[in-house]
């Protein structure tokens, strides 16, 4: 469309605005497969580009790895997300600086069928795969800077649990996490109440307990704490979100152990009008974090 | 989603949080058509509903006419604006009233190829099918309040236009407008440039020109700003729009005029990110509107 | 100052812009005190009248009881919270309604030394006078809407506390509430820990806890929660706040108990730029609140 | 107050809160006066300091320059404008960096009376005296980095128009602009209009005309537009600020130019609430400008 704007432009107007072409938006949005071997099968991502990428062929960007939640995949954080147009917006004020941005396929749909989650469980090592494979693969393939002080981690739902926990057990790894509407935890009774325990959805609640990001900050000892102050953290959830407690509780723990996190409860549910928005303060705040080398 | 997200609330949670049933949204966004003998053909239209829309039946809402853009159709406000979704969000916090968003359809694509606009034109009498077939049909197939306190327009660029010129030269069916980037007026040049002047994009941009919202509040005599001065007034373009100057030359008409209009220039050109954030502002702001009865 | 630079306007400009000349502000800032006989002594309090009270001499018009916190008095809300700009500014766009905002004197300075706080206690009978001499009082020399529903109340830690019972336990006087960094509660420990159990501050802290706004929603049967739908609640503190988890606890209170409440976490303290910038959510929705009569 | 709070917070909680003394806050505003051979008298200024700055007594800040108004002195950023609270919030969440903020004295109060401007006129070589005495003493008493990658200037009305205008004419000197309100300009006819062209507000009128920021892009070769696009520029102004077309053309010449200038029009006029809620962008927009080294 904004080619055809262009052409508007120039009949209607007097002349003297300054338009240029613009990189065609579609390229920088590209969807692809990576083959692994740990989970064996091919496996989908998508990755967004920022403005300069084409251009300017020598440069090196951070990246953020934003994950999607269950039942999605990684299509949502640009197909509603529309994660590419407000990077494009924040960068052309300054208030983020450009990077890659990436999103991997951690499920398939409903996790009764499909196989969903970030972390290693019978038949699915999510979590071996994302950090043996994907991550090199991805860093290789596109322009990356190396190093934990270029990357970032975040999410929303399932995968906003997945950031917080990939940043915990990964502190070399990343230096900052922003974690939207995110499963934290689920209450012990969670899993007790499956009549299949092998069924994949009790899998997957399983492995949310066992990496529970509150019990891994209030079980950390004051070196894990440490670590984790390298990290910048910024927790977000609204307030009709339930998953709410699960997120106090989270940065109640954070605030005992004296690890520096930033807490928003915004207004809103577990829905993408939230999860959008949020990208409006992860960018702004990982792009922060990156200067920070 | 979110039935499936309240079982697994009931699965994981340990029992007493409040969660409800909810309308599925699907249901409160409908496409339909209408058949208009000014037209001589079936238009599409989209219809927005509030949440309580099928729950109280005998409840009857104010309604927002919510314009698209050149290229753009009925789909697009729901489709890439995510209009059900923020008016959800902002009838659930009380900034915004429930209301029907309806979205006709005065597109087809490209304006070369197809007939656009909402001004009445050779071959096209878009305005005279709006006001004597769409206006009344739609609102008696929906529970419309009747009367122009309750009834508002507002649209994105050449729907923006349209919006302010519905509003200007109806100011007895409309108690507000909320203009997003809008094509308020095209310079004179403008329409001498197409080689074929019976063109449908030539066509549509004398349209524009004649229907000019600028010239309008600058020709209008004092009993005309009285009439103006009836309806509540909001202009919302981007420092990075191409059509910047010309919502500022609207702004200062008015201003001159003596007639009440809020003016924002925010971040941002002529996109959805854009026009979505717009109706954070819009929605509210024809809420209030309505409650000045 | 506004004076001046209008006649620097009309100085400069070429001429047509309309500027009219406008209420002195200071006007509409009043400190008048009221003799108490509940309390033996005179209290002052300071009043904020809408732009248009002067000129309208029939009109009445909603009120906001805005209370300040410990260590503060009646000034604070106009000295450093700048609540007069705020509502100038918000009524000229719609945004909030006109209205009259009033804050009494709950407090003399160090609550060691001179009396503080809004409820009953030995030697201060401060809720008694707030609702059998000062409310009447005011309601009767100031052009106020009679009513719940034109009535609402709001205020600052120790004022948030405030606000919250007030509003809890006189549901037939107010029809909204706004709690900000709120003194919600506080520990059964602390008045245990005075030496002197007489002290100012001791007693001060005994009705606090007596009056603790969690447990009163706790402990509320199904007719008092019934009472309580009836207000709208706002409750917003800092994620910097040393009171956070007292409003955490309320939300989750008020959420358990199924009263409807928004709730946010923003960023900030317990400070004045916390506070001035919650009025511009706290008036808009004081506004809603008396619209919907 | 944070003292007393502090206290509260230890006798009232449990325990572990995790709160450590605080700088205080009245040391970190500093006022003092320097010695002015140009202006043959002492002229007073303000410093605002950042939180570790007695802490941390090896470390450099950068500096922002932030000029007050008409009839204003160097008192007023930190007295209505709570700058002072505004960096200790935005320093704290990370979205500003620490920096000294300095308001020097260019004004005594009624422009009639006193002499008020940034530019040099008979009798008052203000700009001689900023960038050969003033800037130099401040930046020798104070810690801050040497450079203009380290240095930003900002301001309100004629401290808007001072910014602009000494970016505009020392490009090597500062990396960023952010202008509120400013008077960018004054139509010719101003400096006409006064009986006694020697009065002091004759003159100053006068020396904004002869400075015009408008008229220095419009006649700027390709060579100043080159240096003129080393800053970061801002331009913020209220849709009912009677200065507002004079940055409306401001921008347009920008823009023409092909210098980027960030550009808004938020809700408000010519007053203390938008110049405050301004500092919420300005201490972001040069702080990520300082990193831009």
């Amino acid at each position: 469309m904004k080619v055809v704007l262009v052409f508007l432009l120039l009949v209607w107007s007097c002349g003297a605005c300054p338009v240029t072409a613009q990189d065609n938006l579609r390229d920088r949005v590209v969807t692809d497969t990576v083959c692994s071997e740990v989970l064996g099968v091919k496996r989908a991502y998508t990755v967004c580009l920022p403005k300069s990428y084409y251009a300017d062929k020598s440069r090196k960007y951070p990246v953020l790895y934003l994950l999607h939640g269950m039942w999605g995949n990684n299509a949502d954080w640009t197909g509603r997300g529309h994660v590419q147009d407000v990077l494009d917006r924040l960068t052309a004020s300054g208030e983020a600086c450009e990077m890659v941005i990436v999103t991997p396929d951690a499920g398939g749909g409903d996790p009764e069928i499909f196989q969903n989650g970030y972390f290693d469980m019978p038949e699915w090592k999510y979590e071996t795969f994302f950090f043996t494979e994907f991550l090199p693969f991805v860093e290789k393939k596109y322009r990356i800077e190396s190093g934990r002080s270029h990357r970032a981690v975040a999410g929303l739902s399932m995968g906003g649990g997945g950031a917080v926990s990939y940043g915990q057990r990964h502190p070399d790894l990343f230096c900052a996490v922003y974690a939207m509407s995110a499963l934290m935890d689920i209450p012990e009774q969670g899993a007790a109440r499956f009549d299949n325990p092998d069924g994949k959805l009790a899998r997957l609640t399983r492995s949310v307990i066992e990496r529970s990001c509150v019990k891994y900050v209030r079980e950390s000892d004051e070196k894990c704490k440490e670590q984790l102050r390298l990290l910048s953290w910024f927790v977000d959830c609204g307030d009709d979100d339930f998953l709410l407690d699960r997120n106090i509780e989270f940065f109640q723990a954070m605030r005992e152990a004296g690890i520096p996190c930033q807490f928003r409860v915004r207004d809103g549910g577990h829905d993408w009008e939230y999860w959008h928005s949020a990208l409006y303060q992860c960018l702004p705040f990982v792009s922060r974090a990156f200067d920070d080398k």
